[in-house]
């Protein structure tokens, strides 16, 4: 290393320490370490082309057409109203239908009001026993790494069985990993769980998903029509590019979606996310998503073929839009992500804080085509030193 | 009546009744009736000027920048993080801020988490009541009329040390009444309340008020530094004029703020909110927003002294945004509100739905000048037939 990079280095490291059990933010470390020369940020998981494709629209509908100052300056439309429109294009009664400050505020609601002792499945997404109140009780599920963490659905069903909890969560693809359970697959899971009393079905990784050369989109929303328990939670932030907008929904059962509204979450939508809501349910915008989705996935699945063989790594199969990665060459994963952050401006996610994980893990998000590409080859690089 | 306005009249009326206790929203109306010829909408509380000089930045550091992207595809900072900068601003430790997405989020939070038995004064802005779960205990104090809804120090004091409550509120100046409490009433009221577990002060309309003909800027703020009960909740809605935006904060005591942010709210705010707090804390922008503060507050002196010299009406004392207003004239208060919106395109609110007001009122926000001096005339008109 150059006497620069090893400063920097050193500099990363402090954060590192200082930020606890989590990563420091890239905002984080760009204002702390301005000599890192950021040039593709892997951490998001994100389709690219469909940012472009939304702020295409944005351009033209609201900043070219002067309707920017309605957005910016007036109420949303209360959480009710914006569902109604959802529950047309969704072919679901809008009362069936609870609208999100993003899934994560869906996750923290659903779990604080309906919640008492939920079986969470490691690795996953954090916030799922994070949000988890001192009277809430959280029960592990390990998913089992010589399997490469694909959930075995007969043991846990018996594990479900045993533990009785009140509510469980499949997150399909699951994150950080990216397994997924096919529409068969889940409907055992589904039919089996049908005394749970809250079976969460976080979506937000799904459009990324397909079962058919063809790459026909995947929903979840009949696993609601027929099962009362089902809540399926859906982020916007991933598939449709979109993270700074905060929009996200959830198909629940009528008394739970009521209950929450009678105890607030009535203007919790910005005139942004209604915007983009108004735009999901235009077909002609499903039609032009649907192109940018299916190249998306072509180009993560290139991606996936080109990590695949490169030395000294272990790639882990995948439906979601990233790539779980273990290092089997000696380096730690902070010092991994490190010397890509440092060397080639590339960042990507550590997973040290991710429990359920043993080994030293990364996770990398596939961008652009060309992004992919640069990502490659300097993950080459690093690995064939 | 003509026989267009006529017919306009009663869907109005349909809308109305279907819409149970609350008025329907403008939106609904005009898209139920869009014969409305919509020109001026003072059922909304906020300072156009402001909005005016926030898309002004909007659009040279975001659109003419090419900035706009990063805010919409990139998920916004976390809570603490943005907190840490209004830390700074507000001459407040960070760990005492809260970032609401909206000032309503932030009532929800707090009332859901800290109080069990709230005593909230009527009339008022309705979610302190209607937020409560079943086991949350509310009580009214009602403010009298015959005092213009001002807060009897006295009486109020000697109410909450029977009631022993946990939570009290108070919103100054008020909504709906517009009536206001000096620096000084607050603090004899916050000195004798000491022993409340939480003193929420929503001071959401408190850039409007003043208590020097300089029409210097109020704050709480030393009211939270000098006692460990003190919640103040700020909307940026109102005095900034981005209600589409969602943006609010509140100060209050470390242990509450930790305890909200170890059960969710990491991820509360959206791009956008996050590009405004940048801008709030920016000291050339505050030298700005100060001159359409201070405009506003004039042009709102101006409006609030026409609508006296008005027939028919009592004019409620106000050192907010907007004004309250009695009908004397035997109408009811949705005829009149009907009649100046199919007649004259003006929206305002009714109270109908507002619970301690007894008696026909409206509530009239201060728009722009020239549309102050439109509501005037289109006022008079209506009352002097």
């Amino acid at each position: 290393m150059e006497t620069i990079n090893k400063s920097v280095y050193y500099k990363l490291k402090e954060l590192k320490d200082n930020a606890g059990t989590h990563s420091p933010s890239i905002n984080t470390i760009l204002e702390n370490i301005p000599e890192i020369d950021l040039r593709i940020d892997a951490c998001y998981l994100s389709n690219p082309y469909a940012t472009d494709l939304f702020i295409s629209h944005f351009d033209s509908d609201l900043v070219k057409s002067n309707k920017l100052r309605e957005v910016l300056e007036f109420y949303p439309s209360q959480n009710n109203n914006i569902s109604y429109k959802l529950g047309d294009f969704l072919d679901i009664d809008h009362e069936n239908i609870f609208i999100g400050n993003g899934a994560v505020e869906i996750i923290q609601a659903v779990i604080h009001n309906f919640s008492k002792r939920i079986i969470v499945n490691i690795p996953t997404f954090s916030s799922y026993y994070e949000f988890a109140k001192p009277d809430q009780e959280v029960i592990f599920y390990q998913l089992d790494k010589n399997d490469n963490y694909r959930l075995d659905i007969e043991d846990y069903i018996q594990f479900v069985k045993e533990k009785k909890p009140d509510t469980v969560v499949i997150i399909n693809p699951n994150n950080p990993d990216g397994s997924y359970l096919t529409s068969e697959e889940m409907e055992v899971l589904v039919k089996e769980l049908k005394d749970v009393k809250n079976l969460i079905i976080d979506e937000s990784f799904i459009h990324f998903a397909y079962e058919e050369d063809s790459l026909q989109m995947i929903k979840a929303v009949d696993f609601f029509r027929e099962n009362k328990n089902v809540i399926v939670i859906k982020s916007m932030s991933k598939d449709f590019g979109i993270a700074g907008i905060r929009a996200g929904y959830a198909i629940m059962p009528l008394e739970k979606r009521n209950y929450l509204l009678e105890n607030g979450f009535l203007w919790n939508s910005n005139g942004l996310a209604e915007y983009f809501f108004q735009l999901y349910v235009n077909k002609n915008f499903q039609l032009e998503y649907d192109e940018v989705r299916r190249r998306y996935i072509r180009d993560t699945q290139k991606f996936y073929q080109d990590l695949l063989v490169l030395p000294g790594i272990k790639v882990y199969p995948t439906k979601a839009n990233f790539v779980l990665i273990e290092l089997l060459n000696g380096m730690s994963s902070f010092e991994f992500v490190s010397k890509l952050l440092i060397e080639y401006g590339i960042y990507v996610r550590t997973c040290d804080d991710k429990i359920g994980l043993e080994g030293q893990f990364l996770r990398i998000g596939s961008r652009t085509f060309e992004e992919n590409e640069q990502i490659v080859s300097s993950l080459q690089s690093i690995l064939t030193i």
